[in-house]
């Protein structure tokens, strides 16, 4: 229990909060290769449940999946050049495919013979191994749209890696869309955007604010990237989402053309949208607290748990009977329960092990519960406790995770709106921005006076948002006319 | 329509029937890339059918899932002295992390200056990656057991690959393992090879024999290895899963301990397991005809498509009615149904279509059918047609469903029976294994034995069979005393 609650305080240290809670909530720990991640088995289980309801919702919106190879011919990353120039460089490259015994019986050693002829990347992300099989897929507009997702995991050599929000190797969803129209690919990415928002705000319990990105920030290669961002505890903002426009770059770059209805060739319109293992991050920060991981109902893998306070055996197996009962009501309705009668752990440590674990509800019987036929529930986003008949616990449970999951993101939404503001000049927005939070600021749209806060001020542009206020007015740092403010901060 | 139907027939030419139908029926497709395959949206969802029903009976079972990385460093791959050996060595070999802009302009080369001092290679399996994680996870017996699984893409470079059985990349589950005693691993390592052959028999419909491998077949690494075997329609066995039971090998590879309860330190059991998408070209090939795919339906994407045939739109819309009202009563029964108006394919095109797709059932609905409320009902596996009374057919096609499914495995099971056969000599070996199928033959227990079979025969131990005829007798090439009877077959 003492190792449990030890936990850095998010007040003294966030970014050490952080490390320690991934690791202490057993939802993952660094590997033996540099940059690449273990998700152990608890915080698998999260992600697992993000990937159902991801999954769903692409498949509601008229989606298939896929698979592609993971490995990419390295000559096809050159083809977009704007692509390769933008984030295609720091990947894995793969040269032999062979090992060999060492000579001096030292164990095993690469292949001089088995040299490949040309290199192979890890996929950093697959724009360009999709476009050269859409190819041979698509001849005419009867082929379109092509409406496909992956889930698979991606290698970008990282320097700087965190457990889930940066690292070298890591999972994700990647969508690929082709399309005849111009207006059908944005109306796709602009889509997928919101389903993304949905998720985010409905699942995670997390407010974000949609937008389209700067020229600078946009992903390379598209002509338009939007995206969902996040404000977290410590006031930076998480890139959570984006859903990219890509024009006709990739089908001009891999020469994709069909035959429209008039029988005219023409290249094929493109989007491309993600998330990624990084959004187990963003739920870890939205959310929790200096006692562990606050997990949203909608997501948690158990969120129920009932832990037995018994004087001996007899009183346990009374207990027991009580609480399968419980849980065999509670499982009928869909919700995710666990019994912990383990008897080598005091009850101490199981409250502490749960509420670092995140587990939003949590029911004691002891032995004056069963006397009065009650149950103590705590709910883990405010750790309060109430003592509640057993007569309609299983409605009054249900119920209870709809409150907090409710209540987790009007929390978040709260925090996140105090901590909007407007800069109008720019010693003011560096103030703010040491202070934390979202700062809506005029900027002059070009991207040297992005480059020069970014610099200065350590702030990026996360977003042209969408809504907020759009009236004209005059950059803050050179005073040139500004169309209308935009969202800045620090970010993940 | 013509282009669908002509698929080459399997008494033509077997193997060509396969690889026409995997592109044809849409299930994959070679990629850019040698040896890795593009696994196409319907083939995907087949997949994902197997994946959820799997994943399902391992957390039946008590297992987890959890990731661990991609890459696994060179050194690792040398720890396990017989791993190594038997098959680590060809596979993909990552050298360098970085790529730049060619002097020339021409693209972008190797950057010579990010060599990585210890090369990485893409797991061809993950026994010793998860071996080095599961040291820092496993301090006392009540650390165990620890049973993750894990749902990943390995790598393992072979010359000559085939669509789904035999590609460079592919996708699996990996089941490993930790236990504190020997008997508790062994009994894992079965009942593992049990979930499989339950999956194989009653989702793929596929009748599997189930075994132990002979020494020179064992997994590289391991004291057992478990196996069911399952045979193709053309006489050739198709390894279709195995369990290990690995012993203390990878333990002490890793130098994995721990404390029992008398506080003794002992090395920890270990068994792994694995299916892959090498499932898919198995399923294809048990059941499927000269016409396409026969899917069993506990596995069909699509398992009801309902087809309107219409003389003009009022009919079209009366006979739509119709569809959406039995479409719906079917999805009630948790039934997956599609409903094709399209109307750009003709009629027999779409018949063709789902023929070839293997969509278990068909209704077609017409005029005459509209006049008497009926539609005619096609069953993919044998072809025959009926005409079913609207009345009640939500009821006629769910048992329908089941039927074609126990009609698949039977004849399969039939097939495979009427294909086992004994061999008293050599030279009868040698025929009957020109003729396909398997043969039980008594061997002498020797690898010197069993190499010298598969020189001159083709022919492998496939396992040593649960039960069967287990009474000694003299091995038909040696003459030297054999055990039992083992059973042979040349396999993919």
């Amino acid at each position: 229990m003492a190792e449990l609650k030890n936990l850095t305080k998010r007040s003294e240290n966030y970014s050490q909060w952080y490390n320690e809670l991934v690791v202490k909530a057993d939802l993952a720990e660094q590997s033996a290769v540099r940059g690449c991640m273990v998700i152990k088995p608890y915080g698998y289980a999260i992600w697992e449940k993000m990937q159902r309801q991801l999954d769903d919702m692409f498949k509601a919106t008229g989606h298939v999946n896929a698979y592609f190879p993971l490995l990419i011919p390295k000559s096809f990353l050159s083809r977009e050049a704007e692509h390769v120039e933008g984030f295609a460089k720091e990947c894995a490259v793969v040269t032999h495919y062979r090992l060999k015994n060492a000579e001096d019986g030292s164990g095993v050693v690469v292949d001089p013979a088995a040299k490949l002829e040309e290199e192979l990347i890890i996929r950093p992300t697959s724009e360009t191994i999709i476009w050269s099989t859409y190819k041979n897929w698509i001849q005419s507009y009867r082929d379109l749209p092509i409406l496909c997702n992956q889930w698979a995991n991606v290698l970008r050599w990282e320097m700087r890696t965190r457990l889930f929000l940066r690292t070298a190797e890591f999972l994700w969803q990647e969508g690929h869309t082709a399309h005849a129209t111009r207006e059908e690919a944005e109306q796709e990415a602009v889509r997928m955007l919101n389903v993304y928002a949905d998720f985010a705000e409905n699942y995670m319990a997390m407010p974000v604010i949609k937008g389209v990105k700067s020229e600078t920030e946009r992903f390379a290669g598209a002509i338009d990237t939007y995206t969902i961002e996040a404000l977290m505890q410590d006031g930076k903002a998480l890139q959570s989402g984006t859903s990219h426009f890509l024009g006709q770059n990739f089908a001009k770059a891999f020469d994709v053309q069909f035959l429209d209805k008039d029988n005219k060739l023409s290249y094929v319109w493109a989007t491309s949208w993600g998330v990624s293992t990084r959004l187990m991050g963003a739920l870890i920060m939205s959310h929790s607290d200096d006692n562990g991981l606050v997990l949203p109902p909608h997501l948690a893998p158990i969120q129920v748990v009932i832990i037995p306070i018994y004087k001996n055996q007899e009183q346990l197996a009374a207990i027991s009977e009580k609480a399968d009962s419980i849980t065999a009501e509670l499982r009928k309705r869909g919700i995710s329960v666990k019994y912990d009668n383990a008897d080598n752990k005091r009850p101490g440590f199981k409250f502490a092990d749960y509420e670092l674990k995140g587990v939003p509800v949590r029911l004691v019987i002891g032995g004056r519960d069963m006397e009065n036929n009650t149950v103590e529930v705590m709910r883990r986003d405010t750790l309060e406790k109430e003592t509640v008949s057993c007569d309609g616990i299983t409605d009054y449970v249900a119920e209870l995770l709809e409150t907090i999951q409710k209540n987790i993101f009007e929390k978040a939404r709260k925090f996140r709106d105090a901590n909007i503001r407007c800069a109008d000049s720019y010693d003011q927005f560096k103030e703010m921005i040491e202070e934390g939070g979202f700062i809506l600021a005029h900027w002059d749209g070009t991207p040297e006076t992005e480059a020069r806060i970014k610099e200065e001020t350590k702030a990026t542009i996360r977003c042209i948002p969408d809504g907020f206020d759009t009236t004209p007015g005059v950059c803050m740092v050179t005073g040139k006319p500004s169309a209308r403010r935009v969202l800045f901060a620090r970010s993940y």
